[in-house]
């Protein structure tokens, strides 16, 4: 596959990451970003990263094979709807927001039968955000999960796989509300508990924090995310999340009685079967 | 200062780690293990961590000058009780265990008069045990918080204190009770609340776990550790963590009606909160 000119909707970590691992992989010719910081787009450009750059989207669009959603994803709906019309025939629209359901949904209705929608994932995300921290590394080995749907075109379905691998991806299609039943569990839900380890903390004594470890370190080194974007991932995922945060409570609740109760061998136990299924996924 | 004699009860991590760091640093002559596992024992005799073992605290510990509790804090009590009355007149008893509260006021109680304790806890700890893992070089630059009450013998307390410094250890003082309402904030809370993140991804489905990203990983790390030894942490300091643990899920109710509500704002607010708090302490 080979795209002549593509958009990335949105240059931070991941967009401007895909854009020079597209480059480096010459999988296109040229790249057109847009953004709501015109400061990040000036630097992207000068970086390299980018070959030019539009602040209004459906210019940003014009033309383009190629159009990738990268922005937090409360903003996909408002921008599928000011670019639908300049679309070219046959391009392909993807994106790499962390939520699928609804909005893969919502997304393929909103753009013109004339193009095709795939949606994707990559699991390359960071605590660190922007361009700075961007490389065509990061995609090396990375999961990325594709959402396809009935109505996706499986050629384009077949274009998009090819572009992740090629970019150094492991491929996994999942139906986009399983990967929200997914993600919930295994990415959504750690953020939201991780940020409120540190409220709590701080509720608690905020100067206890000088007191940190490795452990506490590790435990909420998520919580440096960007608000904004988890804000809209949480927020496009809620049913599944606020669910998940009742099996969590409980599970919070059984503990508690344990210690209440003085029961050290169910306590073991629970942390025991947490143990065990924790060092399934690797040390690491 | 100078040991003839070492004893160190329970050769794991931070036991053996002290062995090999009070050698490096030649403060002492012989070192004794202790410990329920001979195996273990055999292996850090023939590692040269220790010179010698015991199976019996009490032979173990005879004509020491110098006896470290590093076992699960659950069974500081019950050696304490087997050693009191071997203990050689003017011998220090320290301990490395990460609570401290009434386990230090028990133990001073416990003690005969004629030998001196004094409370410690290098915060030099790690998701990995034993005495692979174990290494010198886990005291330099950490945390040591020694716990001295008004009974502490101030020369004790002096000789502890310049022990951990040559070992590379950064020095605070904290009464007891405090280290424990700063420790179950800001490590055993996330301990508990680790391994309840892990056993929520197996309530909801176990599958998932093959999903899980780096964030995940780092999150969840902690619930690598020995469920024995924080199964016995959590129980000690059960009265803080069951109020930590009421706040927590106050936070937890607060974000769920956030997303319940859709007040996208509020949880923004919410997450830069945690964000500048996390970054306070590094980004690492």
């Amino acid at each position: 596959m080979y795209f002549h000119k593509v958009t990335i909707l949105g240059v931070g970590l991941i967009g401007a990451s895909l854009a020079l691992a597209l480059k480096k992989y010459g999988l296109c010719n040229t790249i057109i970003g847009y953004g709501r910081t015109q400061g990040n787009l000036i630097r992207a450009q000068e970086k390299t990263i980018i070959d030019s750059f539009e602040l209004d989207p459906a210019k940003a669009c014009d033309d383009s094979d190629l159009i990738v959603f990268a922005t937090p994803v409360g903003i996909f709906i408002d921008i599928a709807k000011q670019i639908s019309h300049v679309l070219k025939r046959n391009a392909i629209v993807t994106d790499v927001g962390s939520v699928k359901g609804n909005l893969v949904r919502e997304m393929e209705g909103l753009l013109s039968p004339q193009v095709f929608f795939v949606g994707g994932h990559p699991i390359a995300g960071s605590a660190r955000s922007g361009i700075d921290t961007a490389s065509a590394q990061i995609f090396t080995k990375a999961q990325c999960i594709i959402t396809p749907t009935q109505n996706t075109d499986r050629k384009a379905l077949e274009t998009i796989s090819a572009m992740w691998r090629t970019l150094g991806c492991l491929i996994t299609l999942i139906e986009p509300e399983e990967h929200d039943r997914i993600y919930a569990a295994v990415s959504h839900l750690p953020h939201l508990l991780a940020y409120e380890i540190v409220n709590t903390v701080a509720d608690i004594n905020s100067l206890y924090l000088t007191f940190s470890g490795q452990g506490f370190k590790d435990t909420t080194r998520i919580a440096s995310s960007h608000p904004e974007l988890w804000r809209d991932i949480c927020m496009h995922n809620r049913d599944n999340l606020l669910a998940y945060i009742e099996i969590y409570k409980k599970n919070l609740d059984r503990v508690s009685r344990y210690l209440r109760t003085d029961d050290a061998e169910s306590l073991n136990r629970d942390f025991q079967r947490a143990r065990t299924l924790r060092e399934s996924i690797g040390q690491d």
